[in-house]
């Protein structure tokens, strides 16, 4: 993998732990209602309010916070009361304030990397929330900067690319997800190395084939600085 | 002023009409609440609940609509019903979908300017909202790109113009918060044009002096093209 002047680096389940934190606050939350439905339910009906709320409130905590909210309503039928909002918008704020819990040769790999390519962070989520991780894990002095995309499909990650002012064949995206980490951007020529973690969101997962893309996939981040000579 | 290349705009209540939509929310808002508690007690309960809670939700609506949320049970002493989180939420979604009303003069000086210098939009609000909010305006074809900031401090700026590549004396700030687009510019060197807006959240109030500044007032966004011969 020769002529590569920028990686882009997914930053949750990447670089640190964060889809485990949702589905922790799910649990909990379906356990606030769990006189009202059973818990699958209390999911499904997260998960379709997320979904419908999606192109609205777009990724991260907040948005999740929202439909968590709404759900309640829908729930209870609106008989529900306050002290389960009130529930809820702490399960939230909790979230926010978790602490930072890095996956493994990640710090060694920016380390290596740091100097020898322009290094950014490229992320779906809210740009507080993200610059508030960066700064608690201590990666923030690998990276030049964050960018916030608010979809990563192909025609975002070419207009992260306009932005970079970088040729494709310079570019390559790291990440856990298939769907928005490595197919958009060999769909517009730049390289991607997938580094699978345990835990998916639904919504991430791939449906379509993988036959015939073009990419490599690690199960150690460490495995990418031989990948890169 | 010479040797600008690159113009940063301010988005909301800059190009296009915001802060009124907050206000008329807020109105509304408080008439859902009135049976509780007068119109300026709820206000003051959900202006202190938004700063309690601004460092950790920071700036957009999303924020803005959790904060009314929990503003909901104080001022209800959690005695409110479902009905009221629900007409928030609504009011909410609401302010998400509003159509873009574009400041006068803005179309023009974009449409002059665009190609002479690297315009981007520089915006503390929420990237999805204001991308959103750019393709509704027909504004998108003028800008190079947006840049979201989680604060507008001069250290942002800093990192902004590291992002950008761009030395100070060649960034030029439009914006009409002295606050948050003209001191902290001013402070790392940069220059700074100030277009008032006619509303002005609290928050964005200035409380220093602002003899010994030096930077440019216009009342009209079409005068800067004659301040930047």
């Amino acid at each position: 993998m020769k002529n590569i002047k920028v990686i882009a680096f997914d930053a949750d389940d990447t670089l640190w732990v964060n889809e485990p934190y949702f589905r922790d606050t799910e649990q909990k939350f379906c356990n606030l209602l769990k006189e009202y439905l059973p818990e699958d339910a209390i999911n499904d009906a997260l998960f379709k309010t997320e979904m419908s709320n999606l192109s609205m409130y777009g990724y991260g905590i907040k948005g999740f916070v929202l439909s968590m909210i709404e759900t309640v309503a829908k729930v209870t039928s609106n008989k529900g009361n306050l002290e389960l909002v009130n529930k809820t918008l702490a399960l939230g704020k909790e979230m926010l304030n978790k602490p930072i819990e890095l996956l493994d040769g990640v710090e060694t790999v920016l380390k290596k990397l740091n100097g020898d390519y322009k290094l950014v962070l490229a992320t779906k989520g809210d740009l507080l929330d993200q610059e508030r991780k960066l700064i608690k894990s201590g990666l923030e002095k690998h990276f030049h900067h964050i960018e916030v995309m608010s979809e990563k499909k192909s025609n975002d990650y070419k207009k992260l690319l306009k932005h970079l002012d970088c040729d494709p064949h310079h570019f390559l995206m790291v990440g856990n997800s298939v769907k928005s980490d490595v197919i958009p951007v060999l769909e517009i020529g730049a390289k991607a190395i997938h580094v699978p973690f345990h835990t998916t969101w639904s919504h991430e997962e791939v449906k379509e084939s993988l036959e015939n893309l073009e990419y490599l996939e690690v199960e150690n981040m460490s495995e990418i600085i031989a990948l890169l000579k």
